[in-house]
């Protein structure tokens, strides 16, 4: 395997199974009303515009250009979407997407999977998901078709305010999650998260852990439409193939949920991150994946934008965005795919696409 | 290769390439207003019930059992949708399946592709599909991904009234094609259809061969919505993998939109079909072949229901249905998928699920 990536866990073996094989990249795409409160997420420019993101997300990691929005998504300092990472590593190594729409406010203007699910709601209100159950049954039926044909699933995610949301999923579990949930900015406004799950358990009338044997109800009360079909996914597909849920800590309260559905197939699961959630001291991945599922090892590239060429990238070593889009697991996929492939490739073609997003309006971020 | 297939052409050398590979079935669906013409199409048990029959199709094809109807699509004379047989291939042979919604009044009430497509027009109005040429673009891209994971497609229909709007095309595009394409009735009305078709061409103000040139506008004159997204599919995967278009006459409207795009890689394309079709008649599949794209060469499985043990099943054998749902190439890529699964196997798993079927309502046609 490549010294470019890093295995942290006891078994590094399921990542080593995955040099030269096939994988699907999966992105499943949502909205949360959470995400329009003013300080929860820098996934947009503003907080109206967090809804357009993920359709954008999926329009630019087929196609390279966004179709729902001018130039790409840009937290509201004009630092760009881990998109550009996730459309270099795809394209790269040739790696298959499919766009699942798990329930977003605009859905990507390409060919996706529907699931005929809604936008989720502000978690505040302790409704978040209708239908949970069902997304979760959607996402079962597409993991068995689709571990059918993929060597390996990778499962990726753009939902703004997924943090926030898994933060709700894991505290109503009873998980100690408080202060551990990532964020797209580089200060953490864990006060202001906590805050947020707290009013929805209120209105909801429930506590900290009282969902522990429920985590369905858990996404219906303060989840996104996101978390039930990644969990559905993985639920089916771990059984027949390697899965790979490329995220940050979002991906514990995924595999919170999916529980003890995946527990005979745990060798067959990993998280692939990025080195900037794995490094970032305003939250604790391992921390939440010591307590969910200790079993599952965590992956990641050795990937740095520390001598990229342009700031927008940079910026991205100063901790804003961290993940996103499935970055990190479409970069470690990437160089699993083949080892002429290397992060400096990845680097190479990152700078590339920015440069032209840039150049479409003659100024560094203007076009972001 | 298994003597259960038999193969027609120049070129058998495909078929044999694809023996123990890996398959995905990609069903795409829509609906045409044309089907509610009477005495055009038996694929409903009324010209009203032809708008439930492609969800339902696909419903079963991947669930085995239909969400959208009760029982399952049938003929005005209770005749079982082909899609029990694509069904028992698709199951025996664990080939995944991908829904892809071209533009049906009804969605599947599973997981599929949404591309954004209305339902189609009856083409005596002239206004057929809106939109053809981004359903055409929109199936590209299906392919560009699907063809980067399968080791070939095998691509379905399910559209009633399907083989009047082949004809429109084929007719507007210039071909010799009256009397030619096939029927789900026993008795194929080929006066009626011309005449439907005609009175399209006279409103649109186009005539016979006018739009030679001009496919997409065929489509949108006299089309239906699954033509341009089979067709977009095709062109991009093809350069990638084989190819099996899996439907009868319809396929050669396919064939002939997709045109030039696809001449420099036709040795991987063939149509996959039933002896259904091959035998029938009516019909006349190698006769528009000939005329649209000689070199592509026809396989179908020796598949008979003649020692069936349900009337339902012998029907086919008198001519009623005779393809649909894909069901030809489902059995042929479940034949070449293992050597130890032969076409006993599928007609008793066909035998299966007509019995449960039945059985469900106590009668032998009564809930179908």
């Amino acid at each position: 395997m490549t010294n470019e990536l890093v295995v942290i866990g006891e078994s590094s073996a399921l990542i080593e199974r995955l040099s030269g094989k096939r994988p699907l990249f999966v992105l499943t795409i949502g909205t949360t009303d959470t995400a329009k409160i003013p300080g929860i997420s820098a996934a947009g420019r503003s907080p109206e515009l967090c809804d357009f993101t993920p359709a954008a997300d999926a329009e630019y990691i087929v196609l390279e250009r966004c179709l729902s929005i001018d130039g790409v998504p840009v937290t509201p300092d004009g630092i760009p979407t881990p998109a550009l990472i996730t459309r270099a590593a795809v394209k790269l190594a040739r790696i298959p997407v499919l766009v699942v729409n798990a329930g977003a406010r605009f859905r990507p203007k390409l060919p996706h999977v529907e699931l005929g699910g809604g936008p989720g709601g502000d978690i505040r209100t302790g409704r978040a998901v209708a239908g949970a159950r069902e997304l979760f049954e959607a996402g079962k039926l597409i993991g068995e078709q689709t571990s059918a044909i993929a060597d390996y699933l990778v499962l990726a995610e753009s939902v703004p305010g997924g943090t926030t949301t898994a933060l709700g999923v894991l505290m109503a579990m009873g998980f100690d999650a408080e202060g551990r949930v990532s964020s797209s900015m580089s200060y953490n406004p864990h006060e202001l998260k906590v805050a947020v799950v707290e009013e929805g358990m209120r209105r909801a009338g429930i506590s900290r852990g009282s969902l522990r044997a429920d985590p369905l109800k858990a996404v219906e009360v303060l989840g996104d439409p996101t978390i039930p079909v990644i969990a559905g996914i993985l639920t089916s597909s771990c059984r027949n193939v390697p899965v790979l849920l490329a995220g940050g800590t979002q991906m514990t309260a995924v595999l919170a949920v999916a529980g003890d559905h995946i527990r005979p197939h745990v060798e067959n699961v990993a998280i692939a991150t990025t080195r900037w959630i794995v490094e970032d001291r305003g939250s604790d991945i391992f921390g939440l994946l010591r307590q969910v599922m200790p079993e599952v090892p965590l992956v990641y590239p050795r990937l740095s934008f520390k001598g990229a060429r342009y700031e927008g990238l940079r910026a991205y070593e100063d901790g804003v965005v961290k993940e996103g889009v499935g970055a990190g697991g479409a970069v470690v996929s990437c160089l699993l795919r083949s080892s002429s492939l290397s992060l400096s490739d990845v680097v190479t073609e990152v700078e590339r696409q920015y440069e032209r997003l840039t150049e479409a309006v003659g100024h560094e971020r203007a076009s972001l």
